[in-house]
């Protein structure tokens, strides 16, 4: 049942991205118990000039 | 005053979009009552390589 | 397999809930098809001092 | 860098999030790489009467 | 028509909310222009042990 | 500590975005407090076909 969203920068391959639907899934699991196959995983990518820390873009760094 | 996000796979004309934010709109001014006329819709199209759902991305099934 | 949120004021009733979330995944349905079986909907209660409009809480006005 | 959310029904246990907020940064690691150190989890609790599949709420289920 | 929601911990008053969603719209409408009059502000706050950071909760450290 | 998200249309420069994570950091630090350097401000650009306001999709306004 439960909702995993991730916003995280571009770049990632697919095969990343699909190691990381298992990760998060099997991580709930592990903590909080519950079968998983509900459990959804939705991904954000966002741009570095999308994403600010303390005041500054990301793609200023 | 609501805001009403939706997130789906990519692919719907721009006429279900249309007829998603009319249908939405009009839907909630059923059963919560009110005017409708400042309810937000946002639509966030998700790729299905961006979308697990029992640790399997929906691109692999 | 859509996730639709709704953000609004606290105060509703138990049976509008029910309405909103049989309305909201009928719409769904009817704009741009699916069966809805598998259609969330997540709803967040907004108290007006956190909800501020024009720069303005909703709370203030 | 990245946010990952967590939007599941009330009851854990401070411990079971605490387990959580591990796991998912781990996990995250493990797939993506990159440190964790900044990595973020935010919970979100949400109640059964405020969370509907298939058109009903879980708190009829 | 911008939408700005703030993740914040507990505490703040109800006059740093005040401030705070006149802030951030004025911010907003220098940065980006427009007139700001729609510019809606969403509060969240949320409890130290619903957040983590680096693997840990906020209230743990 | 918090997180600050922006829906807007897209069409902002690179140079209004750097403004914005300045104005939202530094609005945020004189209306609550605090030192703003880890401040996180996430932009999403919304296309107006995927914005609706009263019922009706910004792009057919």
């Amino acid at each position: 049942m439960p909702i995993i969203r991730v916003e995280m920068f571009p770049g990632r391959t697919l095969d990343q991205k699909r190691d990381l639907a298992r990760e998060l899934t099997d991580g709930f699991v592990r903590a909080c118990g519950g079968a998983g196959e509900k459990l959804h995983v939705v991904i954000t990518e966002v741009e570095r000039e999308n994403w600010g820390v303390g005041g500054e873009l990301m793609s200023d760094k």
